[in-house]
């Protein structure tokens, strides 16, 4: 499989082949960058969770035959990670694929939702569990769409990408480290670097294992806990991330002989972003929801932790033990 | 990519796994086969064009969540066309992918739809507009089942077949054409070899071009009118295609000089099969289903057509063009 072409531009209006394509683009995105106005083939999209729905693929889909698509046409989806999962999921199926450009617009989606053509939207209350495997075929890259991200998503994007870093590189991790919040967004030089070097990562690694058999899976490191602590702790997915790796490291401490000096610094890195520190006891709903049925127990997961920086372990563990150690970690 | 397994066997039970697997059934061949009563996870489906909808998707995924597939579990898609298409793309986003194995019990859908990969519904009034590119691991082909398939859906798969055979292989069709249906439907050592040697040209082509950007549209060959004159004179879809060659054929001695030998086989063929001769004239209402939409009318589209046996063209035309010459073709 090919990788997306990946631009990184000040001007994606210039990017933008208006015949034989359509626009969709994020309300708030399109409130606030008055340069997309000018297009008139256009769908708003209000992200939010209840919206990654087969009710949006139906609305997008009927946008598509309206404008008489064709297999050759461009969709451009401008938006962040929930934008981009449902866009690329409906341009997968119309047709049977139609050619995507994704816009992302946070810093999640420039160094993750974008890149490695996974899509999904939820379906009877879960979360990601309808999607195909499907690359769009550019990706453009925007900092300047950072300059109004609100700091807690800024937050979350970060946090996804020192689990790239942790996973990775070392040298990346100690250079999130060493810059203060504030550096990091004000700095293009420095954020950009950090991106670059994500993606790279990411893409590396995605082209390894695209169907996400294999070694794709590390990137669920963090994962295990995080969609439901997201859920019941209301916030942003990367900072779930961010709690989910601590979890996994000191669950890996205590029974891996996982180098704790790990668990430290990512506590340190939470408290210098100014996050809430973790609370590590994880309620019975929460418990419930990671491992989402009771009647699964006895069944078996793979979890993902360091054993030491850019020394990642997939372990097969049963549900049931994993959930009693976890339930007295804290 | 590669290509789906192909096994010939007389008993299809035999090949199902039923541990971490569902069953998906027609519900006439439910009836009419007992051995598939005794498997438990099994969704009974009225195969019908109306049900090749996200109504059905819907109700195929909830059957799926409700057994707890994973990525790992089996769909055993048994029926025809229509049932594989529905199923084989609802296979094909839940969870991004999961196995299907398709148990085709029609001729058209043992020689065709279960070969490929392509599968889709019907969406906002458009045939198959909504679908993916999503290959079997498995196609399970059992020759009984042709036993219990009514005479005019033998005829419309077989004329699927004949397509094949004027495309790639005159020996092939040679071969249909000195038999008498009668023997082609009571001999199975005739029936296999013709299916057997459809299937090998098919699957040829499509590991050629299996995103359909190329080669793979020779598979059109008769379809331009077929799927507006299949609803217009409810015929079923195999012997559209047939009428849908014998015009093309028509049409490209007119214009492109194709040797007249295949238009006259093809209406010999008909005729021995005891279908109605095809009516030339086609109504103003099948045009506009052919065409779509006279606003496109200044568009192109491409046709297939022999220029000889096994030496078929694509041909790009303008809309506007065609639809005056077969209008004046008869």
């Amino acid at each position: 499989m090919n990788i997306s072409e990946l631009i990184y531009t000040d001007n994606i209006s210039n990017y933008i082949d208006e015949s034989n394509s359509v626009l969709i683009i994020d309300k708030k995105v399109y409130s606030l960058f008055p340069e997309f106005n000018t297009f008139k083939k256009t769908l708003l999209f209000h992200s939010s969770e209840i919206n990654k729905s087969f009710y949006s693929i139906n609305k997008i889909l009927n946008f598509f035959i309206e404008n008489k698509l064709s297999r050759n046409s461009k969709v451009y989806a401008i938006g962040g990670g929930t934008l981009l999962d449902t866009v690329g999921f409906a341009a997968s199926i119309y047709k049977r694929g139609i050619n995507i450009i994704n816009v992302p617009t946070t810093l999640l989606s420039m160094a993750d939702a974008s890149i490695g053509g996974k899509n999904a939207i939820n379906f009877n209350n879960t979360k990601n569990i309808i999607g195909t495997f499907y690359l769009p075929i550019q990706v453009l890259i925007n900092l300047n769409f950072l300059n109004t991200l609100e700091n807690k998503h800024f937050k979350s994007g970060l946090l996804e990408i020192v689990k790239i870093s942790l996973l990775f590189s070392k040298e990346l991790f100690n250079f999130i480290n060493i810059n203060q919040l504030k550096d990091i967004r004000n700095s293009k030089i420095i954020i950009e670097k950090i991106i670059k070097e994500a993606v790279h990562y990411k893409t590396k690694l995605v082209m390894e294992d695209y169907y996400d058999v294999g070694r794709r899976k590390l990137l669920n490191y963090g994962h295990t806990i995080a969609h439901s602590i997201e859920l019941t702790r209301k916030i942003p997915h990367g900072i779930a991330v961010g709690y989910g790796m601590l979890l996994m490291q000191k669950y890996a401490e205590n029974y891996y002989g996982a180098n704790p000096e790990l668990s430290i610094t990512l506590i340190k890195l939470i408290s210098k972003l100014r996050i809430k520190p973790f609370i590590f006891e994880l309620s019975e709903i929460e418990l419930d929801l990671v491992f989402q049925d009771k009647k699964l127990s006895n069944k078996e997961i793979d979890i993902v932790f360091l054993k030491d920086y850019e020394y990642p372990i997939i372990k097969r563990v049963s549900i049931n033990e994993l959930r009693n150690k976890i339930k007295n970690m804290s």
